[in-house]
This record gives structure tokens, sequence and C-alpha cells, in this order.
């Protein structure tokens, strides 16, 4: 007996005109990542023989986003959904097995629902299995419309929906598992009889009526998972639902999150317990926050490391590490590749990029950190600007443990300041300093008496 | 024949006490606009003959806030609002037509609603209709009783109505279209027979009934565009409803809007398709967004002009010009009258006030720069600052294009810097640099060998 | 006649694994304070003769939170509801009157809903009164199940509860009055034979129902105030509540809230009337607002006094005060003991630290002014820094009125400025100046001619 597969067809062929949008419909975001992306995602938790998306003509765009965890079939002209699906004929059609068809811009559904989907239609013998679903408000949907019986009839259209069928709220979401062999020889039967013009794969219901094969419909649990995205609201829409999962997720994870309606936590993210997120924060994917750290309002971060213990206060951070007990803000900004050590203070108006900073060190205010390597408890005064760039090149300072930089300091790159070595306040540091020495670079401060009458300032 | 005229009346003399202000009711914000301009703004888009707003005694903010868009009547005492629509008659009453009377503090009415109105009133040839709404909460509303077929009988306040009464859902909107010469005739004829000891307009209703004229209701859809603002609650609940219309508006015109719950933007802004805002952005009247810009999170703008391409990252913008391509953020401000080229990017912690910047110039950091003209391709480094203030008077300095002003330096205006100068680190520039020469005026470092042992620090 | 006494127990020995946390569940905050302590706050409103808090074994936090504000009583193991109140046993036993049950999770309760629970106890002469509640959704909670003549029959936990059990709306919200000798005696007849071998207080009512005593139930209005906290979702729940409940008041005295649901004020804070708060913003307890200030978008405010007229954009202060007419902002940070005077203005990416500032003095930018005192009418230029800390110690320095503080100057503490000094940009004071007197320390500029071409910056 040859095997049974398991296929899933992915549509993402559709330009999604009413999102008004240069890009390419599927890959909208939602809470971090392309829809199209997070359908494959699922999708692939569920464990396929095959996986084709079906991309329209040009759109290289998909395929950069997917790569090669999917197969592709090219859909030239836009003559509706049966028609797409029809693309994978080439790669499918000799598969015995089922065969799911899900849409690339319902980035909600999770690969639970359709393991639950598969299992229904196994169970059930069926032929075709329709997901539905109950809808708060049905306006707009393809009913679902059983006989006293409770057996699947037909699925009508809104514009064709009588005032009864209206009233139904059991709605086609568009989700279906086709025996695979029937799928294709009935997609060969449907016409574009319409005003479209178009091929609709749910005309293969009725091809499979008449036929007499079994018809199911599986009635998921969730409405929201079916959410199909149409247009900006819409988009809108999902990541607030995504992002209202994500934010449960971690709260029953020990995370507490104070406003979760105003806490925006993209997928890939790993938060430890008894961490605290205040209101108005963005945590991009990638990021990684320990147990017990504090991330204070309207901070946003992209891809960072966050030991256990960090205090973040309103600041910008980009793909840089935190080390335990470290703290930083408020309206500070790490800049990529920025190491901060266990116990570092960086308090306000504090930038660093492409920079090492040992434990304990203090860099308090207004200062610039870039391309260096600072020790171990080092006293980093106010206003101190680490001047990386020539003009053409970045180069590298590095400063020694225990080391003291006054306040209004340069070190221009590249110097080097050994441990143990003091700047005194308003020097401009172009040369190395020795262990022990102090560096000092200024103007000897002269009183010009009575001078203060000979200027315009009057208070 | 006569014309018939469409004239409307805005009350706008009503103290607003519930709103425990200094401050004049109607003159309350909502989106960036005053309560009576929001509603004087619809009734001019419905193209009236005569606008009249009836105003308080001394309420001249009122009159310096509509100027000359409407013709003013006062009320020298709070008498009811009866009184306050008779104060119109000098400069209506031997119109014919029709009159509308709508209060100040409705912000959230639509012209095309007004229009409707009008309609309805034409259509049935009402001597007075009522405008309606079906309010999910009649609770506090006057309510409309009709009789067995369908015709007003009455309008019953709450404290007033009976059980059955307060179980309608249909009330009143306060707002109304009378018949011109009827309202005039008969507002002489009600009484202030009542507890308050006020003219009530609502009253002119039961005169017309007994003469036996034709009394109608119309309608309206959607119940919030009908809220009244008496108390601070009612403010915010407005400023929700109408940011969430200006969202959708958005949204269906391209513009990406990651959480419309908290997205603030003003009445008379414009933003071109796949512009994303960020949630926590605040965006005042007279601002222009081009395509494609990304607005970060928690930026706030106010009249500025910013063309395709620009991505502001946690900014504060004021009365400002970004062209093209060009950025700015995290933590940045823009001050009036900065005009920033097309390419150029400012990072954090910059300010720019009534200066410009060309095309491609780089301000990373910590820099202000103040009463300034800057050209192309200029490298500004960390921590520049134009001292544009010698005490009494601002200074204007000019940097020329391809120029290199390291970091830590300060400009003292004025001074100018021809194209392809270089400033070296830390200098105060004080004299003109002319082409292809470079300013320096530092200190030599001096290292005072052990010194470090004499000092305080350690680590 | 002894006295008839009102006592509460508040139950706070509860683990709360639930919330994932290493913090003990009733020490989690609700808008700024514990909810342990929100309870004792409401209970002492409520004016008890006695309180005890049961607490579990080891939690001196919750002693160090509470103080001698209540009595303590230990339960040294968890064995259940009623097992924690025996413990008050030895403190409350010998005493005429009625003790309240509470629990030390329940943060909304008000001291007027105890006191109408108390007062519905005595008019019903009941043995035990049962607080209940009408819950939209009473999936989880205990049922009250009445008779026919509304007479309270059992709670039934919904575990237990027939279809028609769960269909009844009206819960126990787990406070209770119960005669004080006859809670105790009931006490010792309840018993452990359950699943989950714990002793329920909730079976001291069957023991009061087969004694023929009097129940009684009191069904409060307000379901939100009884809601229990036992996870993250519910702890976010009870702030959202609160706050709304903060915030309502706030707009109910005058003062505008923009977006109510997106703003945070704690308990302990007072706002005068006209006072603008803007989204995002965080006030925290032991902040005091005068009228017709303007606080801006996320802007977070810890324990100040900020006087009539302040304004401050996008700014973080901490316990400290701004007198009238001053303003601070966008992205500055008051750190404690920052005391500002009357018509300051501190710009953006300032920062203040122990020190005073006078009168109209004026702080424009990137500036750190720390263990300072500054007089009236003060000029600080862009990039000034008050150098405190040597290393070891942190010293002040002074500035007297009618000063000018050029740009990118240094005031190396300790340094004293007279009234009237003048310091030209970039000089590093290290010395004292007297009045009238200009101090300048910086080197002459030298140009060096065509030395941009050796220079590797090209633009």
């Amino acid at each position: 007996m040859p095997k049974k597969t398991r296929n899933t067809i992915i549509l993402a062929a559709g330009k999604g005109t009413r999102m008004k949008s240069k890009l390419y419909k599927v890959l909208h975001h939602v809470c971090g990542r392309t829809m199209v992306n997070h359908v494959l995602t699922q999708v692939e938790k569920t464990k396929m023989d095959n996986i084709v998306t079906i991309v329209g003509y040009g759109s290289n765009a998909v395929k950069n986003e997917l790569g090669n965890r999917t197969k592709y079939a090219v859909q030239k002209k836009q003559l509706g959904t049966g028609d797409a699906v029809l693309q994978a004929e080439p790669i499918l059609k000799n598969l015995d097995g089922d065969t799911m068809v899900v849409s690339g811009d319902t980035p909600l559904f999770k690969a639970s629902t359709f393991e639950k989907l598969f299992n229904y239609h196994d169970d059930t013998h069926a032929d075709v299995t329709i997901m539905t679903s109950k809808a708060p408000d049905p306006t707009g949907y393809g009913r679902i419309v059983r006989n006293d019986l409770g057996i699947v009839e037909k699925i009508v259209e809104q514009k064709d929906a009588t005032k009864a069928e209206q009233a139904i709220h059991e709605i086609n979401t568009g989700v279906y598992v086709f025996n695979n062999r029937k799928l294709f020889k009935a997609l060969h039967q449907i016409t574009n009889n319409n005003a479209q013009h178009e091929y609709y794969l749910t005309d293969v219901i009725q091809v499979l009526k008449q036929a007499g094969d079994n018809i199911e419909a599986y009635q998921m649990d969730d409405f929201y998972q079916s959410l199909g995205v149409n247009d900006r609201p819409a988009l809108a829409l999902a990541n607030q639902v995504m992002y209202k999962r994500i934010n449960n997720y971690f709260m029953n994870h020990g995370v507490s999150i104070l406003d979760p309606s105003h806490t925006y936590i993209d997928v890939d993210v790993k938060i430890g317990p008894d961490t605290l997120i205040e209101p108005g924060v963005r945590i991009h994917s990638g990021t990684v926050i320990g147990k017990h750290c504090v991330i204070g309002a309207n901070s946003e971060i992209f891809n960072c490391k966050l030991h256990d213990h960090v205090h973040v206060i309103s600041s910008y951070l980009q793909d840089s590490e935190m080390d335990e007990y470290s703290n930083i803000g408020p309206y500070s900004h790490l800049r990529p590749k920025a190491k901060i050590g266990p116990h570092v203070h960086l308090g306000n108006f504090v930038e660093v990029k492409a920079a090492t900073i040992g434990a304990g060190t203090k860099v308090g205010h207004l200062t610039y950190i870039g391309n260096a390597k600072l020790g171990k408890n080092i006293n980093v005064g106010c206003g101190v600007i680490f001047c990386n760039y020539d003009g053409a090149h970045k180069h590298t300072s590095t400063v020694g443990d225990d080391s003291f930089i006054g306040s209004n300091s340069d070190l221009i790159a590249p110097v080097h300041l050994a441990d143990h070595t003091f700047i005194a306040a308003g020097t401009n540091v172009t040369k190395d300093v020795n262990q022990y020495d102090m560096a000092i670079a200024r103007s000897r401060q002269t009183n010009k008496p009575g001078y203060y009458k000979k200027l315009p300032y009057r208070g």
C-alpha cells in the first residue's frame, strides 16, 4: 500500500489591492514576522510531506522570504483560487493522501488547529473537510449550510445568502483538507462561468458533493485564529490578537506586564520570570531577557541579550548584550555590538557602539563610547567622547581597569590608556597613557576683571 | 417667491461647570481642534446661508477662535436653550426657510449627517425635525416617544420618564431643523415655569405640536456622532472616537498603524501610503508626511513636512522640514525652522533649530546646531556645539560642503567655514576658516607619571 | 453589656504559586501599592477594633510592608483557609461582636463596600453574611444557591455545580462577616475530609446552617471590586481597573486626561484642575501637581512636587520640585533633590541632580548640573558640565545671579562664581570668579593652510 501523505498548499499569489501597498500582501508583518511566514511556520509544525506555496508572477520577494522551506508553484494570471491550487498539480498529483489548502494571509492559525483538522478528516473518512468557525458577526463570510441531520449542504457566499442563511453564524475559514487525488480531478471540472470569470476553489465542494463524496466540516473553537487580512484595519487587528496571545503566554510564565494592551512583544523572544515589562515597551524578535529584570516604559529592544537583574529605563537597545545587574537610562542608546559587563551603570544620554565595557564601570551622562574596549571599575565622567572616526576610518581605543576619565575629555582614537590612569577633566587625549600616570591638556584660566560690563549679557 | 434659506444656530453660551475648568467649555480641544470649531467646520461644509453662534457674556475667546466665519449673538444671562436661540432673532427672523440648531459641545457630527437631516426635513414637509439616535444605553437622555403609527408624540426627559419610557432607546440628539419663522414665533410662547426657571428649546416642540404643525424625527445611524461633552470623561471619549475615525481613514488609504488604539493623529494631517506609524505616536495638525516613511514609537510631530522615505525614531519635531531619505533619532529634537536636506542623518541627542542642513550631511550625536547653514556631505562629529548666543543676540554661522568638524568642537558664531575645511577635535572655532584649511586650537597633552597614586580615585 | 467589636482578619498566607514569582503574592503591586496594603488601607478606613493579618511561615516581608498597622498571626502550614482564620483565635476569641474575613489578594474593594456589608449584617441580625456579587461570567467562582424565598441555601464550588447551578451568576466574593464567637466555635467543627485535605472556611457556613443560625448574603454592586488576583493576567486586570478608577476621579475633578486607557497614575497622587495629562504618562505615588500644568506624553514622574503652570515635555523626574511656570524637556532628567525655581527653562538632554536653580535661569541643552546652587537669571550655555566628582567625593559649586556660562564650559567643583560673572565658551573653570569678572581658558585657534588635502575626509 502506497504511503498516505499529508500535504499543504499555501495560497500566496493574491495582490491584496485593498492594502493599498507597494508591498506584496502576504509580506506584511504581524508581531515581527511576515504573514506567510507565520502560516508556513505553523504548517511546518504540523509535519507535512510536501508544502507547496503558490506565488504570483514576479513574486521573488516571497521566495526570498521563505527560502527552501517550501516548494513553489507559480500562478501566472490571477484566475481565482481554484486556478491557484491547480498550479500545484505537477508536484502533488500522483500522491495518495490528503492536501490542506490554506491562505497566506491568515497569520493567526495555530499548528494544533491544523492537526485537529487533519485528525477530524481522518476520523470521519471525509473526502473533503471544510474548517469552519462560529463568527460573532458573520457578515461578509461564506456561511455553512447544514441540513437537519447536521450534514453540510453547501457554502453560501454573503451576496447569495437568503435572509435565513445570513443568520447562520458558522462560517467558512477558507481552510480545507481534500483527498489529494480527488482535489485535482475536481479542479479540472470547475468552470469560470461567473461574474468575475474566476475559478473558485469552493466550487470543488459542489463537484465532490455531486459525485457523492463525503463532505465534512470541522468547527474550530477560536474564531480569531481564522482572521484573514485583506486591509490595514485587519492587519492592525491581527497584530492586536497576536500581541495579546504572546503577552498572555509570558504572564502565565511569571512575567509581569503592567498594561498588556500596550505592550508589543514580537515572536521569537524569551523572557524570564519576575521580570517586569512596563507600558509602551516594544521587544523585537531575537531578544532574550533574563529573570528579575525591569524593562522601563517606552523602551525598545532589538535582538539583544539581557542577563538577570538588568534594569532598562526608557532606552533604545539594538543588537547588544547587557550582563547581570547592569542598568541603563533614561534616554540612552545601545547601538549594535555594545557588550555591557555586569554591574555596569549607564546613565542618561549615553550612546555605546561596538564597544566592550567591563564589570562595575560607570558611564553616567552625555557620553559617546564607540569602537572601544573599557576595563573594569572605570569612572567615565560626563560628556566624554570617544572620537573614533578620523574622516576615513574608525579606530579603536582602550582603557584599562580602575581608570578615571574626567568630564568633557575626548579620546582621539587610537589611544591606549593603561590600568590605573587618570585623565583630567577637559583633556583631549591624543597620546597613550601609562599605568599610574595622569594626562592633562588644558589652558590655564585667566580672570579678566570688569569684563562683564563690556559684554552684552544682563541676566 | 422669496429665497428658501438654510441657516444654523450654534449654541456656545454654556459655561460647562461640570468640566471644572477656567477654560470656556466649547473651547476644549478634540484631536487638535476646539469643539465649537469642529461643529462650525461641519456646518460650513453643509453650505448655509447664515450661521449664527450664540455666545455667552464676555466670551471673546469664542469670537477669537471662530473669527468672521460666523455671525454672533450674545446671550447675556444663562436663561436656558430657548432663550439662547432667541438671541438669533434679530439676524434671522425675516427669513423664509429652515434653521438648524446644534450645540457647540457636540464635536463628532459629520456634515453628511446634517445634510441628511435637512433633506429628511424637506422630504417630509416637516415644521420641525428632531434628529434622534439609538443609544446602546439611553440613561440620562431625553427619550423620543412615538405613537403606534410611529409619529412623534413628545420628548420625555430622563427624570420625567415612566418605566416604559425609560426602556426607549431612541434619544434626542439635541439637533433640530425648524421652519425658521415658526421657530421664532414659538420661542415667544414658551415659559420658564419649571424648576430651573429656564426657557427650554424642547418646549418649542410642544408649542408646534399643539398648533397642529408637523413634527418629524430623523433617526441617524451612528450614535457616537451625537456625543455631547459635558465633563472630562466625555471629552476623553470624544477624543477616542475621533482618533479612531482618523486612524481608520488613514489605514484605508494605505497607512500602516500598528496599534490604532494608541496612535494620536489630529485633524489636518496628511500621510502617504506605505508609511508606518508605530505605537504612542502623536501627530499634530498641519503635519504632512510622505510615502514609505516610518514614524517610530512615541515620536511627537508638530506642523512639520516630511518627504518620502523619512525615518523618525522616538524624536520630537516642531515646525520643521525633513527631505527625502533623511532620518533622525532616537531622542532627538527639531526645534522650529530646522530644514533637513535629503539623505541627512541625525542620530541621537541632536538638537537643530533655525538651521539648514545640506544633502548627505551627518550629525551623529550629542550636538546642537542653532542658527546655522550647513552645506552638503559634511561630517559633524560628536558633541559639536554651534554657540549662537553671545548673551544678547543670536548670530549665524556657516559651514561649506564636504567639511569635517571634529568632535567636541565649538563654533562661536558668527564664524564661516568654507567648503573643504577641517576642524580638529576639541577646537573652539572663533575665526573663519578658508577652503582646504584645517583649524586647530588645543593644548598639548602632558602625562604626569605616578600622579594617579596621589589622586583619590581607586576604581 | 460588653462592647460589640468590629474586627477583620486579612488572609495573607497563601503562596500564590500561579504567579510563578519569588515574590510573596500579596506583595505584588497594584497602582503603586502592594495588594495587601490596599486591603489593609480600606479596612482601616472602615474603623475596626482589631485587625489581624494571617501570614505564612517566614513571611517577614509582609510584616515589613504593613508594620504595626495590624496584629499578626502565623499559619505555619498551608492547611486551608479555615485553618488560616483559626490562627487569629488567640487574639479574637473572647470578643463579642463581628469579624470580617477578607483575602489579601483582593486589592479593589472599597471601604464603603465593607461598611455596607457590616451594616447589612447588623440590619439582618445575621450570624454570618456572605458578600456576593453578580459576575458577567461566573465560571470558576463559587455560586450562591438560594431557595424560592431568596434565602441562601449553600455555596457550590464550580467543580461540584450542577448545570442549573452553573447558570447562577451570583457568586461568592470570599468576604464574610461572622458573629465572632460563632466563627471560632464552628472552625473547630470543620474537617479536612476532602480531596485536598484542607480546612475550608466555606465549610463554616454549613456548620452554622445546620446549627440553625441565620445565613445572609449581601450582594454588592460593582463586581470588579471583588476581583481576586491569582495570576499575572489578573494582576494586569486589577491594575487596569484601578487605573481607570483613579483617572475617572481626576477627570471628574477637572483634570484633562487625553487617553485614560493609557495613563498610569498611582495612588497617593494629587493633581490640580485644568492640568492636562498626555498619553503614556506615568505618575508615581507621592507626586503633587498643581493647576494648569501640562504633563507631556510619555513622561514619568516619581514623588515630585510641581507647582502651578509647570510644563513637562517627555521627561523623567525623580524626587524633585519644580516651581511655577518652570518647564523641562523633551528628554530631560531630574534626579533626586533637584529644586527648580519659578520661570526656569530646562531644555533638552539636561540632567539636574542635588541642585538648586534660581528663578528665571535658563539651561537649554546637553548640560549636567550636579551638586550646585545656581542663582537667578543665569544663562547656562549648551554642553556645560558641573564636574562634581573628583574620584572620591562630590563637591559643590555655586553660581551667582545674572551670570553667563558659555557653552562647553566645565565647572570643576568646588568653584564659586559671584553674581554677574561671565565664563567664555569652552573654558575649564578651576578657580573662583569675582563679580563682574570674565573667566577664559582656551587655546588660540591656528589655521593650517592646505591641510585638508593631507587628511582622509572627502565628504
